[in-house]
């Protein structure tokens, strides 16, 4: 038997995923209503500029007064697809007051306050849902929350910008360097006019935070990711990656310490083995890999962004949260009772590619070498490429410290031999 | 705050899986206490033999007496793991009695009457999960029903049985036939003593039922579901998919229809693209290829079986269903208020694969394009290979229903020309 009051939504931002909701929920209101057994009806959408054209979004529900909306008391669920922090976190606050459940895409607050907002929303006895804020139509925080909930999670290796997994893509497939790979990227809308946000990785390291704290059940914020772009990718670190049956990606990894104490979370271009699954996602495709102890080796695949799969992410979580609205509860919350300490990259052991130029002549070898072992990174294999007087050394490790790398990188720079160290890349997912 | 008194479960079922489950319930209660916001307790287990070695299982809590144990009331949740119609839905519609909720990995009781046991747990007020019942550890269902709620699926394509993409594989990469790689299988201990419920596809035409349920909103039973296994499936297929840049995959497929009226469900093997995400699932893995509205294409990939794998599922929903009962609430049920009918095998629109032996003389294959053409079913492509006196003719036809193509196939094997209709298969996944 279905109630009759409806559901009453107030939806914060009409852009490219704000539109598609709203479309959606006009087109689709009979399913909803079927699927949480009330009836949901958008009760206003706030807007930054009145006047503009909005095909399929009614008009009449137009208001630039996002707070005034946020704050209705007769609302239920707020949907917030503003971004950024403010006023976003201010309005989240507002609803979570008046006891509205919320749905939010927002990773860069989430990834900020998330544990501030969840407090609010567990105070609220209200909902915050998120699934669109990572990996966009994916689902991938609710199995991480809830279908591996009876499993212990150790890893997680992310796809989770797909501006970026173009822009290396096409590296891959063309030859072609950065900044091109980027132009082009930016012509046919894939990166934004400022892409510094994912290139430079911000967009993925909050993606990690969330992830990390959903995963490890513990508080991870971005600040404690660490976070290395991909415009220092050269077409010949590609080249390289190919000569060892690798390709370069953007990733975003979480993992838990070998004795469980602690996680670390990091974003960086790696180079993984062909492969590996993750090494198959083309074009702006997403990807996630998650490591479980019982369930093993899962992967989920699909679109990161665009507004219609990002609205598909936020219309699931609103008949969630609408259907707990109907019963009188509240999906899992926050979960961070392991409390397991975000260590720093020092800590992180993983393989390394490490480019250098060097003098080509007798004895620069076994100088080089010394330092890695100096330092206890063991190689794994070595390159060596002369050319006109220098030569190019690729060395690749063994698993080893950041600290350690770090410090080999230091001493090999003040090599007289060592002319250039060209590039350093970490070897995943092997 | 956590509350005290302890939730009580009943485990039904302790071989692969539910030794599984026992082992991670003891081996992890303070996780699943945090995470559930109540301590968990196993308070019986049953088993149709006693005095077997059970490492790591607590004996004091064995007992033969399913019924019983099943029917205690102080039961918060039944897990049923043993599989089979019967006992396995008395003993869940005695615990459902007892106003208990169920978690159960039984894909065939399921398949068969999850109309009836969902409309027990919804008349006693208590939950019914089986996300271990399709794909094993992949989170599938809980994504269909919650994280796809607001979107509108139209196809689901999946691998949803690992022994048979074990030997589909095995042929593939050996060049191996059927009887040989499911030797290799069996050995593997991939494949069952009896085989038939993997090779002939009646497991995964029970989770194509299950799925296609869920997915479309509709009761789907496995009645419904059309079945072909592999059995058939021959070293020339295999070859002959390889040509045309293709791999053999069993698929279970669920399909809206066009005009979203109708539903189809079916199970058999099929040519798919090697540039098809499923094509690269390789072994015993499964992966569920998932197209949505406003989502677009998704892919679930991670083993489909193993006792830690089914039991990462079974413990997932163990959580959900706990936190419920702590709630006093309920997870989605059945969600059936579509009422799409299920429309059989003719009326399914799909691309074949056809290879005959004929006479190799002038004039057969114009009279082999004639009956195609009778029968409304176009040619995308012809291959013919002359042998000594006969030759083989491969027909690839574009889009056609299953009526034409069986019609064009049985006047094909009236033509004196044709000396055998070789194999026939679907090409999927274009």
């Amino acid at each position: 038997m279905m109630r009759t009051r409806p559901l009453k939504v107030a939806l914060l931002g009409c852009g490219v995923v704000g539109s598609e909701v709203a479309r959606i929920m006009t087109t689709t209101a009979d399913d909803l209503a079927a699927r949480i057994g009330a009836p949901v009806e958008l009760a206003g959408i706030a807007v930054r500029r009145a006047g503009r054209p909005r095909p399929g979004v009614p008009e009449h529900l137009l208001t630039t007064d996002a707070e005034a909306l946020a704050g209705r008391d007769d609302i239920d669920v707020v949907i917030e697809v503003v971004g950024g922090i403010e006023p976003s976190k201010s309005l989240i606050l507002k609803a979570f007051g008046n006891g509205a459940s919320v749905v939010s895409a927002n990773k860069a607050l989430l990834a900020k306050d998330g544990a501030e907002l969840h407090a609010a929303a567990a105070a609220a006895g209200a909902d915050l849902y998120y699934e669109a804020a990572v990996a966009g139509a994916i689902p991938l925080l609710r199995p991480l929350r809830e279908s591996l909930a009876g499993d212990k999670v150790n890893r997680v290796l992310g796809i989770v910008n797909g501006t970026t997994n173009f822009i290396l893509d096409k590296m891959d497939s063309t030859g072609a360097g950065y900044s091109e790979a980027l132009e082009e990227a930016t012509a046919l809308g894939y990166a934004e006019a400022d892409p510094t946000a994912d290139v430079e990785g911000f967009d993925a390291a909050a993606k990690a935070a969330i992830l990390a704290g959903i995963a490890f059940h513990t508080k991870v914020t971005a600040a404690d990711v660490y976070r290395e772009g991909i415009t220092e990718v050269t077409a010949a670190d590609i080249a390289s990656a190919k000569q060892m049956g690798c390709v370069v990606k953007l990733l975003a990894i979480c993992e838990r310490s070998a004795d469980g104490g602690s996680v670390t979370a990091r974003v960086h271009p790696a180079m993984i083995p062909l492969s590996h699954p993750l090494a198959s996602v083309r074009e702006a495709y997403n990807a996630v890999f998650v490591e479980a102890e019982a369930a093993g080796r899962l992967m989920f695949y699909g679109p990161g962004a665009g507004g219609s799969p990002t609205a598909s992410a936020v219309l699931g979580d609103l008949v969630a949260v609408c259907r707990n609205k109907v019963n009188g509860t509240t999906g899992p919350g926050d979960s961070v009772y392991a409390q397991l300490p975000a260590k720093p990259m020092d800590e992180v052991v993983t393989r390394y590619h490490v480019s250098l130029d060097v003098d080509d002549r007798a004895g620069v070898l076994a100088q080089v070498a010394s330092v890695f072992a100096e330092h206890g990174v063991s190689i794994d294999t070595v390159r060596q490429q002369g050319r006109d007087g220098d030569a190019a050394l690729v060395v690749v490790t063994h698993r080893a410290t950041d600290a350690a790398l770090s410090a080999t990188v230091d001493k090999l720079r003040a090599l007289d031999s060592v002319r250039d160290v060209a590039s350093i890349m970490r070897v995943e997912g092997e």
